[in-house]
C-alpha cells in the first residue's frame, strides 16, 4: 500500500497526477460499466409501438423462443429473467432441492458475488472448492463421492462452472466436455453460467451448440446485460424435462418481467444477426490489445492471456489509488496487488491506448 | 356460461362476431399491456451515454434518490428494484423477521398474485384478512392482538395495504391514517403496495407526501412500470433507519438492477417533471370515461364506482368469451361474472368509445 | 374481564379463592401438561441396555417400523421425529415445492400454533381457510381452482386435516373420504396432521386402516406424545413413493433423533399391545364425564359435545382468572369467554369430579 | 481396498474372522451409540410425577436454567432444544440474518453433517474453510475481510468453532481467546458447537467459566446427548441480549420441547452433581488407554494424540472391512485409511482391551 522509499520520507510529492494523460472515454471497471448497443436502444424503440399482453404473453417473446433455439439448433427451453444472479438463482433453483448441493469453484459468481442468493433461494447447499485458473476441475468433486446416500451430508447434484470464468479464461471443449462427464457419470448436472458466454463462444471459434449442447450443460444461464443489452438474461434448459417447473420458480423468485416485449425484442436484436457474436469478439480484441500495451510496461505483469474480455495484472500497489483515481477499476486480489481491467463492445481502440497511455505514464 | 334461451334450442347462430365493431388500438387488459411513454424512452436514450459504473453507483441513481426525497418532502431512502413483486419482496423482507407476519387481505398482490414470493423469501407469514370493496381494515388486525408475545404464533409486525388497491379502490388519506394508527399502536408498521401509487394520488387530489408521509406509512413500493415506466419500482422507506440492512437484502433477492442508470432515468422522466402523475391522472380519465360509457349498456353492472384507472363490471357470462376474443381482457371472479377492465397512459379517447361500442354490441 | 358488580366498588372481597375444593391432581390445561405411561417409561429403561448404533440404524427402530406397518395393514414408510410440529414440518416440506401451497383451516395448528415452522421450512403458502367446528369442508378447495396452471398463483398441492381437530372435533370417515376424493381429483394430496390420532380412531370404532388407508390420507403425523410417550412422533406416507427424499427433509429439518432406539421403545410399548388405543379411550372417556359434569353447571354451557378428550365451553368471563388460579387451563378465545379443558390418559374420575366442584364452586 | 496379494491369486482364504476375539460389549463407534446414564434414566423416571405444563413452563426447566447460569457463573440464558443439530440451527438462526455468513472449517458438523440445515433454515451463507487437525486458525478470518460492507458478498458475521472438534482435538483457552478476539475485532461473534464441550473441558483441566466466558464465546451448543442423556441440547447465550428473539427462532426450527420438565430433568442429573464431568472424563481416559494400546499394534498409525473421546488412526484398508463386521465403526477418509474410533461414558476398561485384542487380531 506504500509507495517505495516512502519509510525514508524522502518522496514526498506524488507526481502522477500532474503527468497524466487524458483517461479513456469509457470505463474499463466493468463490462456491465457500458451502455447499450445502438442496434438494441432501436429495437426497444421499435418494440414500443401499440399493446402487448405482459409476462411473456406477447409475439417478441415467442420469436425471441424460436430464435434461442435455432442458436442452440436444439428443443431448448428459454426463459427471460432480469439480471444475471436472477437467472443463476432460477436456474439453479429449479433443479435442486433444499437438500442437495451445488458445486463450485470460490472464485464463482454463485459463490462470492450473490450475497448468497442462491443458497438463500434454493435452500441447496452451495459447495466451493479451489479454482484453478478461475475454472473447476473434475477432480474437485472426489471429496463428495462419499457423501452420496447418506442423509447427514447435503446430496450433490449440480456442478456449475461460469464460461468464460471470473478470471478472464475459457474453459475448452474438451474440459467442459469432461465436467459434463464427470457430473453425468455422478448422477449430477452442469451448470453453466454463462453471463459472459458470448465472450467465450467468440474466443473459441466453436458455435454455441459445439460449446454448449454437444458437451453436455444440461443448463446455463445466457448473458446480454454485459454484452449490450439494457437489462435482460435467459435461462435456458438444453434439457427441456428440467424446465417442467420453472416457471414458477421464476415468478417465486420475482424474476417474471412485467412487460416481457422488451427483454425479448433486446435478444431478437442481438441473436437474429450476430450482433452478440460481434460485440463480444471486439471486447475480446480489445482486452487482448491491452494486453498486449500493458503487457510492455516495466512494472506491470499480465497474470495469464486474456482469453476474453478481461485482462488481470499484478501493478505496484502504490500505483493502484493514482490509477483508479484517474479512470476507476477494481483491485481483484489485495494480497496479491492482482487487478482486473475488462473491455465491452463500447470500448474502442483509442480507449484501449488511452488507458495504456496512463497506466504506462503512472507505472513506467 | 351458456347464453340465454340457448336450452330451447332456438338460437343456434352467435351473431356476434359479424357484427363488432374495430376493436381499440389499445388493450384493457392490464395497465402493463401498455408500452412505455415516449418520454421514458427519450430518457433511456439520453442515458446511453459513455460509461457509467454498474449497481447504483452512477450519478442518474443519485439524482433520482434526491429527486425521489423531494417528491416525498422528506429525507427517504430508495432503493431500485427490477419489477413490483422485487419491491415488494425486497421492502418486506428488509422489516421482517421470519418468525414474524405481514398482514394483508385475501385480495393483496402479496398474498394472491406473487406465487408466495414474499413469504418464500422473508420465511415470515403472510397472513391473510377478508378485504371490503379491496380494502384492509383496522379491525382486522383485532383476531391477531392475542398472537403478541407467544412464541406459538408468529408475530404480527407489518400491516400491508395496496393503493390504488387491486380492486381499484382508494384508501382515504384519513383510512390509511387509521391503519397507520392501529399499526403503530400495535407496535407494527404500515407497508403500501403502490404498484399504483400515481393513480391513487391523481385520484385522491392529495400530494404524495400528504397520502404517504403524514398519514404514517413506513414503507412502500412506489410503482413505476404501470405507469409509462419500461421496468423499475422503488422500495421508499419513509423511516431511513428501517432501510439499515436494505442494500443487502435487496442483493441476495436478485433485485440490485446491473445498469442502474437505465433506471435513474426513467425515474427521473417520470417525476421530475410530473410525468407520472399526468400519465395517471389520464388514466384515472379514461376509466371513468369507460365506466361512463358501459355503465350505460344494458346488461352491463358497474361494481363499484372506479376510483383509480380500473373498471370492474359483471356482464352476463356468455358475453365474455366473445369479448375477450375481440378485445382481450382477464375475468376476475367467475363465480360472480366479475370482469376487470384497465386503462392506462396510453388509452385514448378513442379507445375507450371503440370499447364501449364493442361492449354494446355484443351485450347490448 | 371484570366480576359484576366491580365498577361500583362495592365488592371488594373475591370469595372463591377461601371455598374452593382442593384442585384435581392432575392438570386440565393441556394432554402434554401429563407425564408418561408407565409401560413406556418402563419400555424406556428396557432399551437402555449396550449399544446400538444411532440415527435408526437399530433394531428397535426396525421393529417398530415393521410394528407400524402392521397397524395401517400397509407398507407404509414411517420415520420417527423429535415432535409434533417438526414432524408436520417433514411430512409437508417433503411433498410440496416451495411454490405450491397447503390448505388447511385457520384453526390448523400448522397455521396457528407452529410459529410459522411449515411454510418457513418448506417455502409453501399455507392458505387458511374458515373452519367449521374445527373442520375443514371439501367447498374450501372451490376458490383455489383458478389458481392451478398460472404462475402467478401458489399451486394448491395439499390439503391438511387434523384429526382430532383442534377444538375436539372428529371427522367422521366419510368425511375424510370426500375430503381425500375432492384433493385427488384436483390432482392433490390429503395430509393429515394427527397428534391425536389415537383419540379419532378410539372415539370413532373404526380402524385405523379404516379411517386414514381407507379413506384415501396420503400421508400423516402420527402423534405419540399426547397419548403417553416421553416424546417422538411418526411421519407415516401410506403412498410409499412420497417418501423417497423424505429421509433428507428429515435430517435437515433437525429431526432425525439420534438415540433412535428411545423413540422406538416408546412406539413399541405403545402400539404393539394396543396401549396406545387404551391410553385415547381413557381420555376420551374422562372427557365426556368432564362435559356431563360441567354441562350440568348454570352459567357454563358446553359448545360442542366432546367427540375426543377435549372439552370446550364458555363460562362467565369473571370466573376465568379464579378458576385458573386454582388448577390452570387455557382461555380459547377471549371475545367468546370460550375455554378449553382437556384429559389425558393420566386424568382420573377423581381428578373429574374435583375440577367439576371446583367449577361448580366459583360459578354455580 | 484390495488386500496385498490378491492380484496374485494366492490368498483365497481371509482367516481373520476365525481368529478373532469376543467382540466389546459396547461399539467404538460413536458416542451416540451408547446408551443413558443410569442416573439420568434414574431422574427421568423421577420427574414423571403428576402435571406439569408444556414448553418450558415448569419448575423443571426453571432449576435447569438456575443451574446452568450457576456452572457458567454468569447470567446467561439457555434454552433447551432436541437435538445438536437443532440446537446448532437454533443458536446460528438467532444471530444471523440471511444476508451473512458464518465461517466454519470444513470439518466441522454444521458443514459437512447437518445436511445444510444451519443455512437452509437462517438462509445465511456458511463458508467453509481448510482446518488444521480440525481447527479453525484465526487466519482463516482474512479472506473475508474484503467482504465486508459491499452488498454483493455475504457479510461475515459468526465464527463458528466445534470443542471439542470432530477430529478429536481440543483447543487450548488460548486458542479459543485469539478467535474470539479476532471474531469480535472483526465485528463478528464466536458460536461453540460443544456436541462434545464436556470432553474438551474434562480434557483441558480448565472450568467451563474458563474455557466459554473468558475466553469471549459469545453463544454456543452445550451437548448432553453424547455425555448420557437420552436426548436433549442446550443453546447458551453468553451474551443474554442474543437471545431476545431465540424462544421465536425455536419454535420455528421446531425445536420446542412438548413434554420440557424431561430434557431439564436430564440436565440437571448430569450437571448439578458434576456427573457431565465425570462421564467425559471417564470417556477421555478409554480413549486414551484404547489409543495406547492400538499404538503398540504394528501396522496402526495414531493420527494424533487424543485429546478427547476419539481416536484416530491410520490402517490398512484390507483391515477395515473385516473389523468393522467384528465391531462397527466408521471410516472417515478412505482416501487416508483413516477410521474412528470413539468412547464414551459407557465404555469399560474391558470393552478397550478387547477391542485393542481384536484389532491386533487382524492386523497385528
Amino acid at each position: 500500500m506504500t509507495p517505495p522509499g516512502s519509510a525514508l520520507g524522502a518522496i514526498t510529492v506524488r507526481p502522477v497526477s500532474r503527468t497524466l494523460p487524458p483517461p479513456p472515454q469509457t470505463s474499463f471497471a466493468s463490462d456491465n460499466a457500458a451502455g447499450v448497443s445502438p442496434e438494441v436502444m432501436a429495437a426497444l424503440a421499435a418494440a414500443n409501438l401499440g399493446s402487448a399482453l405482459a409476462y411473456g404473453d406477447d409475439h417478441w417473446t415467442r420469436r425471441a423462443e424460436v430464435a434461442i433455439a435455432e442458436l442452440f439448433e436444439a428443443p431448448v427451453i428459454s426463459l427471460a429473467c432480469w439480471g444475471g444472479t436472477g437467472a443463476n438463482v432460477v436456474g439453479l433453483a429449479s433443479v435442486l432441492r433444499p437438500w442437495q448441493a451445488v458445486i463450485a469453484t470460490n472464485a464463482a459468481h454463485i459463490v462470492t458475488d450473490e450475497c448468497g442468493a442462491p443458497a438463500r433461494f434454493s435452500g441447496a447447499t452451495v459447495a466451493p472448492v479451489p479454482h484453478v485458473n478461475g475454472k473447476l476441475e473434475p477432480e474437485a468433486l472426489a471429496g463428495y463421492l462419499d457423501w452420496f446416500g447418506t442423509e447427514h451430508h447435503p446430496q450433490p447434484a449440480v456442478l456449475s462452472v461460469s464460461q468464460a470464468t471470473e478470471l478472464g479464461t475459457i474453459y475448452t471443449i474438451e474440459e467442459l466436455a469432461a465436467l459434463a462427464d464427470a457430473a453425468h457419470r455422478a448422477g449430477m448436472l452442469l451448470h453453466l453460467d454463462g453471463a459472459r458466454i458470448a465472450n467465450a463462444v467468440a474466443s473459441s471459434g466453436s458455435s454455441m451448440p459445439e460449446m454448449v449442447r454437444d458437451t453436455g450443460v444440461d443448463l446455463m444461464t445466457f448473458g446480454f446485460t454485459k454484452n449490450g443489452a439494457m437489462y435482460g438474461e435467459l435461462v435456458v434448459y438444453l434439457r427441456p424435462e428440467l424446465a417442467a417447473d420453472a416457471r414458477f420458480v421464476r415468478k417465486q423468485a420475482s424474476q417474471l418481467t412485467s412487460k416481457s416485449r422488451f427483454v425479448a425484442a433486446q435478444v431478437l436484436a442481438l441473436v437474429e444477426g450476430g450482433l452478440w457474436l460481434r460485440n463480444a469478439d471486439h471486447a475480446n480484441r480489445m482486452a487482448r490489445r491491452l494486453a498486449e500495451g500493458v503487457g510492455r510496461i516495466q512494472g506491470v505483469e499480465i497474470a495469464h492471456p486474456p482469453e476474453a474480455n478481461a485482462v488481470f495484472a499484478r501493478i505496484p500497489q502504490w500505483a493502484i489509488p493514482p490509477l483508479q483515481e484517474w479512470s476507476y477499476f477494481w483491485e481483484w486480489d489485495s494480497s496479491q496487488s492482482l487487478v482486473r481491467w475488462m473491455t465491452s463492445f463500447a470500448t474502442t481502440i483509442a480507449d484501449v491506448d488511452a488507458f495504456v497511455a496512463g497506466v504506462a505514464a503512472v507505472i513506467g
